[in-house]
């Protein structure tokens, strides 16, 4: 019922008032990980609560863009709620590596002028998107990894914590049955959840951004980067073409270059972004087992959240105004999916 | 007059031999950094010594390619060599960071499998192209960094020097006039000069190999990290498209994903390999001040060696034989080319 009103609405607008059809579109579409999320291992409570946040975030960001509040701005003050939240794996609720700490990742573009930051291995920065942002913004770099972006963190007076501050009771047993499996011999499924947290939006200027946040992988070793903080893997706006971020077996997404690759689809072959994001997704990385997804935005509002893996906590809204809500890849999809 | 015997020689073997026909095409480029590289302050005696050393390397590159030695394995021994000259701006030799200390990255990409490999920030590794290789090949992983990089290279057996190993007087002074400058609150140009060295083949098996390998820029903070270990920046192969090496003001070459944007115009729009580094390098670098160049490689053998400064030390023999090494960028190119 809502849903024929706004229509008639629309199509009222439509055609009585010239101001509605230049009203600027906005967009955005958000990822909270993904990989293998069950109905059957999901409580009615827990898959409230993802809807909840998804929800919240999803709006939060749209409001802000209808207030005018520049792209990249609006991915960081999303994500920012997103690493808020112990429910994903990015600022507090970070996985933990093999030596029990957290070590965060995070990367964001402008697609208007093709800045980038990125921060990796950082251990203290309380807001590494926030990190991400100061170095596109405040140094001549593009990527600054460890105590060195941290010291470059804390000179810009980005708020720093100490490393318990991402502790979950959740992520230290994961860690704990991580590492007996992996010391029993058993074999172990480190692909099997991911939960990176990714941003894209289309501003009222016509500008896309894109971010991406993470904790990386439980029980990872050896000072390992993953696509979160890489440009062109995990994260990539080009006004030109689109804007994504990705979540998965980030290993596969550097070296196929998903996140540039299917803007490249876009610019080079014409694709819908539709399409090239489903061709990265499920033609390119599903063959070789590299699981994960994304989501993307496109400069007229076209919004695409795609995945080969069993779920991925979802939002949007398009620049039609259609949101979407959801966490698994049934069809059948737990949360809303409206107009308007 | 060896070139028309040689072309004598070619002509009669397509005539008569059905097998020379068949012979596989090799192909090898590389390159020792770009930037600002002028005839004025070169003396006779250092730019001999540079083109000795770049024909050197190329044609270790070419024996080895000939010898059917796979075009991974070539790529390391290659940088190897350029590695361990103190003339370039990698492994001994390498440039200091602001703290005095060296910072090595490298990565390398195998375009058959589309595995990669790739390290940041590691202080005592005696070659970083061998520790990307060996994060290739022997962990899971595509890219580690720091203290946790160079735990995994001794794990797997790797050479561990002392830092001061990559040390050179030349160097420190370059540290001393870069600090003395800054302090002082003068103009500094960072950019002015690059020395990444990086190769690109084609093997017998017609498979294609990237790998760049660095100590960075002069000066750096912050754990800085360039182009030269991101996949898709510094270093791409894909046997589809092309193999790149990239040097230059790595900044640049992340946001505008250099590597993987040449191959991307390969593949997507049919372009030849020299036309899509050209435009990358002229029409989309250049007019953002992204100073720099490339080296690549086509499945056919071409070559292109691409540079927007004022010189790139470079060599290459290409599928037909046909040698180029050079300094400057005007032309009238110190060193041979020749065919044969």
């Amino acid at each position: 019922m809502g849903n024929i009103v706004f229509r008639v609405c629309v199509f009222s607008l439509v055609l009585f008032s010239g101001v509605a059809l230049a009203e600027p579109k906005v967009a955005i579409a958000l990822h909270g990980g993904a990989g293998t999320i069950s109905r059957s291992v999901m409580s009615p409570a827990q898959e409230a609560e993802y809807l909840e946040i998804l929800d919240q975030a999803v709006e939060l960001g749209r409001s802000r863009l209808l207030e005018g509040v520049a792209g990249v701005d609006v991915v960081v003050e999303v994500i920012q709620l997103m690493e808020e939240s112990p429910l994903f794996n990015a600022g507090r609720g970070a996985v933990l590596t093999w030596d029990g700490q957290h070590e965060l990742d995070a990367s964001i573009m402008d697609g208007e002028t093709l800045q980038a930051g990125a921060v990796a291995g950082v251990t203290t920065v309380k807001s590494p998107i926030a990190a991400a942002r100061a170095v596109m913004r405040q140094s001549e770099h593009v990527m600054l990894a460890g105590s060195g972006a941290e010291s470059f963190a804390a000179s810009v007076g980005l708020e720093v914590v100490s490393n318990d501050y991402f502790t979950t009771e959740r992520r230290l047993q994961a860690l704990d049955r991580y590492k007996s499996s992996r010391q029993a011999g058993l074999p172990v499924a480190p692909t099997s959840k991911f939960g990176t947290v990714g941003v894209v939006v289309l501003d009222v200027n016509g500008n896309l951004a894109a971010g991406t946040s993470t904790g990386g992988m439980t029980g990872k070793r050896w000072g390992r980067i993953g696509d979160a903080p890489i440009i062109g893997a995990g994260t990539y706006a080009d006004n030109q073409s689109c804007a994504v971020s990705a979540t998965g077996h980030g290993e596969f997404f550097i070296r196929y270059q998903v996140a540039s690759d299917i803007c490249a689809r876009v610019k080079y072959q014409g694709k819908a972004l539709e399409t090239a994001a489903f061709e990265v997704i499920h033609d390119v990385l599903e063959p070789v087992a590299g699981e994960g997804g994304v989501v993307a935005v496109a400069p007229n509002g076209d919004v695409a959240m795609i995945f080969n893996s069993e779920g991925m906590y979802r939002a949007s809204i398009d620049g039609n105004g259609k949101k979407t809500i959801a966490i698994y890849g049934d069809g059948a999809a737990a949360g809303a999916s409206s107009d308007g």
